[in-house]
Formats: structure tokens, sequence, C-alpha cells
């Protein structure tokens, strides 16, 4: 299979198109059937697939990046008759087993960063929903702030999957029918076997849309709801977007090397290092600075390479089971970035940096690999990049030195940043869920912000796997590799999805782990995927034939 | 495959002794190799099925009825170096994956009985842990209160499902250890990964028990702690147990029938009907009467059937995809039982009848079966009755009555119990849970305790799914059945597993919803269950040949 590109622009967006007008954007669907990844199928009536989905996720953080005037967005379809026909249903039935999962993932997280930026950015999303709205299509609208449905007697939200395709929505949708527009579960029920789904009040009855509104004042409601929701945001009036350059990423055999990131992939071993650098330079001077730096400032530029690499890794290199995290740099200069960055949490670039490096560091918690952190000397596992260390499933770190190697100990040093600036899904912090059977740990942690932690004490604060010394490092990284990629990728996958989300959940850990377990589940049975499976012969004309026993 | 009995008794016990000392009982797991379920396997090294495990639920039950005297359980091993070896693994890879799912499902039940005795009932359990403590061995110490491990240099527990099988431990074990026993994630990580398992002052460092003792102190230590455990319960001390007789159950063709409960098949529609009786007579005079009547009160007697009934279902009749209920009987003497039930929480019977019938209605909302009430003149969906209908993915009601029919319209009533009594795993009530978007329903719903409410009134109540009158209700409902029983069994079942389980979740729906769907996907995994997988390998001497590739 080719390489899938995570990264795009809107001057090579074939899908969607961003149409700014004062405080309200148009983001409009307009999927072109020969634009998927595959000429496998066409991407007819606003279907898509993950080439539509990556620019929607390229879409999503620019509004909020480049356009902070930008304080409502319209989802719209920029077709008749149409607003979305959810994923396509081709491509599901050709893609692999490992291919769906992955897809699904990803479209989750983009319909979670439209979430993100309606929570926590306050450019709130309305879907303006015209024409057949099914299955991906209204798991799309479910995303927005605000579900408006025309009532013209055809249009409809429905989510046909059960009935028609034998599997389930797999973008979130059972979750937020249930958590989020809190619908009741018997007509959750109906609604969800229901081919045709529900229109008009019906659908408002029961909670699936907000409103609904006649064709003849479609249009002007549709700008006078944007319009409310505008004035209800504190994003800034006359602030100056940043612009988001092409990555600057070079890959050269089994190493990919950007600015701030490296990723170096060891095949034989089947593991793969990112090392990411600390700040190359001091902070800005000035808030006025950083926005100077645009995209190049370290934090974003970090957060937007970190993301890639993981992109490129889950999708492109499958069969790395491991990635190794290591960090080059100075502390001093992390932990300087993240105390500009929580200074500056009024301005709407800080704000809006915090909360992609947020995302990126939950793109980890969701990644079916198995992550180690490596703490040695010359690493910079401080504030934000100590994250790394309580993102990933083991951290080793290192006592003391090795021989000959004249730099100073191996440290951690944690920051403001690792007390709040990143929950993970289940709402809370790293280190929060971490110590979740013994607070006080937080605490005592929080009392260490600053000091440089070696290895034997990192050990015993609780924040590292296991500390070494070195005569013992080899060996034991040796054992722990050689070990982790003897397991079944499988039983790995589904024990890091439990142990990674102790405590609460939320609407947004019910998406990854029931939903998208229920989902990968089904994505394996015959009565979707086999020869005679709903998924395979839809639009055959054939009717499926289902095993009838129940599991 | 034969039929599966849930129905046992100590006399008949092969792999449990129950020995009774005062207020302390010993729970032995001795078990019988020759005692499973087929004779394709042996139960080696305290290793169990379905057989094992249909006892100790059984003596899990009779321990909270028949003896009310015993406020703490021992859970032990009536062999020697060995506690539990887990679920037995060439059970595991020869069984359906029906069976598979099915088997882990009844023994999280039995479980989570276990922890609501603990939690409910003050009969505590602790887990004397002697010898290797494996997988589902450790999952059934992780039930207890309190673990105890032998410090003997060989004891261990251990979690080595995902070394030794490339599957998860399907008991629960990964969510208790993150959310009960609140072990840290980067060393639950190690342990799920280390086939040897934790042992003496490490295996309590990391919370995986609470204590180690040394071997010469074992015997001592163990009494004194259950004493401890004992003297904090408020059970009565000299309270006398009441017996729980055979079940009074006939099958004919396709109908079986309990002196309260009867279930109709239709195999050509693929439905069963499980008809409720209301009771017969009047409420007892007294507590006393009550305690008189023993299994034969009401309550009591129709919590045992109904649940004998769903598992039949459950294990026996796979292709049954739909379970009607119904009921018969008056209202009034269900919700005089219910006040009865309700005014003497304090006598320790009528408190584990109440909590039975809790257990009973959660086997219902983790079935995987559709679920539907029919609410028909002559029915008595009230109090306790009126469960079944929040329990059901839909429910149907007429809204007068049909031509030459002289009874009075189809009526449900609430009670107190429909608001406290059986609240669902996630720790709502039905009718919180079926409100979580409007609580308000819920005190309209509260208002009309007693009233007598016919079908079009619980329509706008939001209490059933559809009200019709007598010329729509044979339609509706024939095309409801043809429609459901058209689908595919396996995106019901995802479905239905999402929709029921709305709002919060707890370390209970965390074991039905997330684990139990990543275990249900990996069980299909061919790294598991392939013919190189390891689970089909196991004991073979030939190593698994894993696919790589990480989903």
């Amino acid at each position: 299979m080719k390489q899938i590109e995570f990264q795009t622009d809107p001057t090579r967006y074939r899908h969607w198109k961003i149409e700014v007008d004062g405080d309200v954007a148009n983001l409009v669907m307009d999927v072109d059937p020969a634009g998927g990844l595959s000429d496998d199928y066409e991407l007819k009536l606003n279907s898509y697939d993950l080439a539509v989905d990556i620019e929607l996720n390229d879409a999503v953080q620019r509004l909020r990046f480049e356009h902070p005037e930008v304080r409502a967005v319209i989802i719209k379809s920029g077709k008749d008759n149409v607003f979305c026909a959810g994923a396509n249903i081709r491509m599901l039935g050709k893609a692999t087993h490992g291919h769906k999962v992955n897809f699904c993932k990803f479209t989750n997280e983009t319909r979670l960063a439209i979430e993100d930026a309606c929570e926590n950015s306050k450019q709130s999303y309305l879907a303006a929903v015209t024409g057949a709205c099914a299955g991906g299509g209204y798991e799309l609208a479910l995303a927005a702030d605000h579900i408006m449905l025309v009532d013209d007697r055809r249009s409809a939200v429905s989510l046909p999957e059960t009935a028609l395709l034998a599997v389930l929505p797999g973008t979130g949708g059972l979750t937020r029918v249930t958590d989020k527009r809190k619908v009741r579960r018997d007509l959750a029920d109906v609604f969800c076997s229901v081919e045709e789904g529900v229109r008009g009040k019906k659908a408002v009855d029961w909670r699936l849309v907000d409103e609904t509104v006649a064709k003849t004042k479609w249009d002007d409601a549709v700008k006078t709801r944007a319009a409310e929701i505008a004035a209800r945001s504190d994003r800034p009036k006359s602030a100056k977007g940043i612009k988001f350059g092409a990555l600057d990423r070079k890959i050269s055999g089994d190493t990919i090397t950007y600015p701030n990131v490296r990723v170096e992939i060891d095949r034989e071993r089947k593991f793969a290092t990112i090392f990411v650098k600390g700040p190359a330079g001091a902070v800005p001077a000035s808030v006025e600075a950083a926005h100077a730096l645009g995209a190049k400032f370290w934090p974003l530029a970090v957060a937007r390479e970190l993301e890639d690499a993981i992109l490129h890794l889950r999708f492109n290199e499958g069969k790395i089971g491991v990635i190794v995290f290591r960090t080059e740099g100075d502390a001093k200069t992390v932990l300087d970035h993240d105390a500009f960055i929580g200074k500056h949490q009024n301005d709407w670039l800080m704000r809006e940096i915090r909360h992609y490096m947020k995302r990126t560091l939950k793109r980890i918690d969701v990644t079916a690999r198995s992550f180690v952190a490596l703490v040695e000397p010359g690493t910079c596992f401080a504030g934000t990049l100590a994250e790394l260390v309580f993102a990933s499933d083991r951290a080793l770190m290192l006592i003391g030195k090795r021989d000959g190697d004249n730099r100073p100990p191996a440290t951690i040093v944690l920051g403001e940043a690792n007390f709040g600036f990143y929950p993970m899904g289940n709402g809370l912090t790293r280190l929060q869920t971490r110590f979740l059977g013994e607070p006080k740990s937080v605490d005592r942690a929080k009392e260490k912000i600053g000091a440089t932690i070696e290895g034997q004490e990192a050990s015993d604060l609780g924040l590292v796997t296991f500390a070494y010394e070195a005569f013992d490092w080899d060996d034991q990284q040796r054992i722990m590799f050689e070990e982790r990629v003897s397991y079944s990728p499988d039983a790995l996958t589904g024990m890091e999805a439990n142990l990674r989300f102790a405590g609460p959940e939320t609407m947004e850990t019910k998406i990854f782990g029931r939903l998208t377990a229920w989902q990968n589940w089904i994505f394996q049975r015959p009565n979707s995927v086999g020869e005679q499976g709903a998924l395979k012969l839809y639009g055959s004309g054939i009717q499926p034939t289902f095993d009838k026993e129940r599991i």
C-alpha cells in the first residue's frame, strides 16, 4: 500500500472548502468522488474515506490557528440532497481489518478535535444539515455543538449501520447519542435500527437534532444561529492568525527527520525511536515575539511534528510494535517554554498551542503500540516532555552514568505542565491517573517542581518504572524489548487499552474503549466481513446470510 | 452440546466445599480434574471451567441466604502448591467463540456477586493464597476484599495471559488491577507481562495483595484476619438461614415452567417469551411469616426462577435472539410485596432478597439478546416487575383494549422499587439512566407512584417506547420482531452493549464494556485462536506464530 500522508493544506483540498466570512466560517463538504485514497471505489454522495478525513483534520486545526477571528463554523454540504452519506461502504468492504480500525480511530480523533475547538477555543461548530445525513454523516453532525435540520419532508438523520451493514456506527455515534445528546435508550434503539432515519419534529423531540427549520427560512436561520454562537465566543476580534507552513520533513531510508523530531526505525528489532529535541533557543522575549515565530515557535512546532510522526507510524509502519521516546536538549529551556505558555494562557495562540499538545499526547494514549521512555544522560524529560514518560507504558531510567560519559546523570524535571496542562481523555492528568491509588504521590511530585530528579529518586517517587545502574542497563533494556516484540500484538493492544485508562470514564474514553472495542469485534465477524456478510455484499443486490447465534 | 444446568447444591458439588465454623466459613476450592463440563479436558491444578463456576455461583448465593451467621468467607485452596491456575486452557482452546464469551460473562457475574456480598451483605471475602495463583486464579482472589499471600518464596500472583496465551485475563483482571487495586499503570504493565508473576514484599508494594505472611504464621494470621473482618460485619448473630430447595422446573418441548415463571420458545420466529407471574397470595403478615415461607416467598422465588430462565436461554438457546417479557397477575400484590421488602430492609433476609433481584436484573442488562416488554391487559408491570420494562430495549403498550376483552386496559404502576431498589451496574436506577437527558422526568414519574398509568400516559411520561391502539398492535409487533431477527446478531449485541449503559461508568460497567469487548475481539484473532495461535498451541511444545501487524 502506498504511504499515507497526513500533511495537506487548503490549496490542495479536493473535498472541503473553508469560506471565511467575518467571524463565521463555512466548512463545506463537497467530496470529489475520484479523490479517495484508492481507485477501488468512488466517493459518491459525499461519502468519505481517510483522504477526506485527513483534509477535515487539517481544516479543523487551521481554523483554530490561522483564523482566530472565526468564532462559529458552519459545517454544510456542497451537494444537493445529501449532507453526507458516511464512510464509504465499498472502501470499508475492501479494507483490511487493520485499516478499518485505524481509520475509525483517526476519524474519532478528528471529531473530538471539533468538540475540543467548541469547548476550549470557543470556536463552535454548527451542523447545518440539508439532505440525507446517514451513518458517519450524522456522526459528523453529532460532533457539532448545535445541529440544525432542514424540514423539507426528506432530509433526515440516521444511523443505519446495524440494519444495512451489520456493523456499528464507527465514529462515536452510539456514545454521542446516549451520552452527548442523551437520547432515551429505547428511542436510541429504534433510531439505530431504522434505515430511513428520523426527520422533522420527531428528530427534535428525540433530541437527535436541536432544531428543524422550514426550507424557506433555512438560510436566514442558519445565519442567525451562527451569529448568536459567534457572539458568545471569547475569541479575539482583531487577532491575526499564524500560518501553518508545510512541515519540513525528510525521509531517508528508515530515518525521518523534522527540525525538532527524529524517527529511527529498527526493522529487525521491530521498534522505532522517536527523538524529541528541546528548544534550540531561549524562550521569546514577549508574546508578540512568539506570535512572530508562528509555526516555528518550539512548543507548536514540536506538537505538529510529533503528531505527524505518530500518525505516520500508526498507518504506515504496522509491524513496528514498540515506540521508544528519547529526548535531546536542555531541561531548563523546555521548562521556560512551558512557563511562558502557562503565563500567557489568556493569549489565544498560547491557549491553542497547549490544547494542540494535549491532543497530540492523547493520540499517544490511544495508539496501539507499546510506548517506552528511556531516560538517560543528555535527555531533557522536563515539563511537557516529561509527559512522554507518563504517557508511556513503561519508563526506564539510568542511575548515575556510564563509564567515560562526562555528562551529568539523567534527570527528570517536573513543571507546572505536568499538573494540568494536558488532561487525558479520562479528565485526569497523567500523574493523577498514574497515582490513582496514592493521591499523595501527586502532591509529593508537585513539591519537586523545578528540582532535578535523578534515577533512584525518580524511581522512589514512582515517576519511572525502573531505574538501573549502568552495568544493568543494556541487558534490562534488551530483555524488555525482546519480550515485548515476542508477544501477540493483539493481546498487547487490548492490554494497553485497558491499563492506560484507570479511573473515571468520559464520553471520550467510552468512545475509544467501549464502542471501539465492540466495533473492532464486529469488524471481524463473518456476519459483517465474511463472504456472505453485509459489508461485503452491500450494493450487490444479494442479501447477506447471517449466522443467527447470539454471542 | 448437552444442556447446561445452573442448578446445583452442596451435596452435589465436585469442586468446592463450604465449611462453616461460627461466623467464618471456608470456601475450599478443590477441583475434581474429571468433573468438567466435557471429557475433552482435565481440570488439573485447580483450573476451572463453567462447571466449577456454576458451583461457585451457587455457593456464593447459599452463603448469603443459608448462612446469615457467616460474616467472613475465606477462599482457599484444597490442593498443595496451587491456589488456582485459572480457566482451563484446553477448554478455552477447544471452546467455540460463543462459549468463551458466555463463560467469561458468567464468571464475571460470579465475581461481582462476591463483591456484592462484601459491599451489601457485609459477608466479606478473604482470599488466602497459597501456591500458584495465576490468571483466573488471581482474578478470583481480586474479587475478595482482602488478599493474603503466603511468603514461601514460591507462591506468587500472576496474570500471564498475554505472555502465555495471547489473550487478556477474561474475568475482570485488568480492570480490577487498575481500578480496584489501583496498581500504577506501568507496574501493571510489567505485572501483566511477566509469566512468573510477583511474590512477597513486591506484591504488597505494588498493591497486588494486601499482605504477605510467613508460612509458619500463616494459619494463625488467616484466622486472625478473618475474625477481624467478621467483627466489622453487621450481620445478625443468631439468625437462622433459609434453605434453597431445588427449583421446581418442568421442561416440556419448548415450554419451561416454574411456579412463577414460564418460558415459551417460538423457534420459527426466533424469540422466547418469559411470562412472570405476580404473587399468588397476599403479602405475609409479618417478617417472621416471610422467613417461614423461605425460598417460596414470592420476591425470592421469582428472582431465582427468572435468573435460571435467563441463564438457560443464554447458554442453551443461542439462536433465540429476542426475549419478550410478559407478566400475569395483580399489580397491587406486587407493590405490596415491594413495600414489604422496602419496609423491612433492616431484616437481613429482606435485604438479601432485594440484592438478589438487583443481580438478576443486572444479568438482563448484560445478556446479549434483544429484550422487549409487551404491556397488555392482564399484565402486572408494577414496581419490581416494571423494572422489566425499563430493562428492555423496547417496550410496547396497548392503549385501551381489544374488542371483546372485558379486562381493564393495560397499566403500568410505579412503586418505590423503581426509585432505588435495583441500581444498574452504572450506579444509576434504570429510570435515571433512561432519563439522563431529562432528569425532571424521573421526578414526574415519582409523583405517579401508585397510580395506574394507561398506555397513552405511559408513552407521554416516557415509560414505554410506543403505545398503540388495538388496530395497530398486532402489525406493529410483528414488524418489530421480523425486523429484529433479520439483523446481524453481532451488530445487535454491540449496539445494545452501548445503548444500555448511558452515563457514568463504574468498575463493573468497565468490566463488561471495555474489557469484555476487547477480550471478545482478541478471542477472534488468529494470534490466539488460529491454528498457529497461542491458545491452540499451548502445551503442545510448539511456539505460536504471530502476525506482527499492530491494529
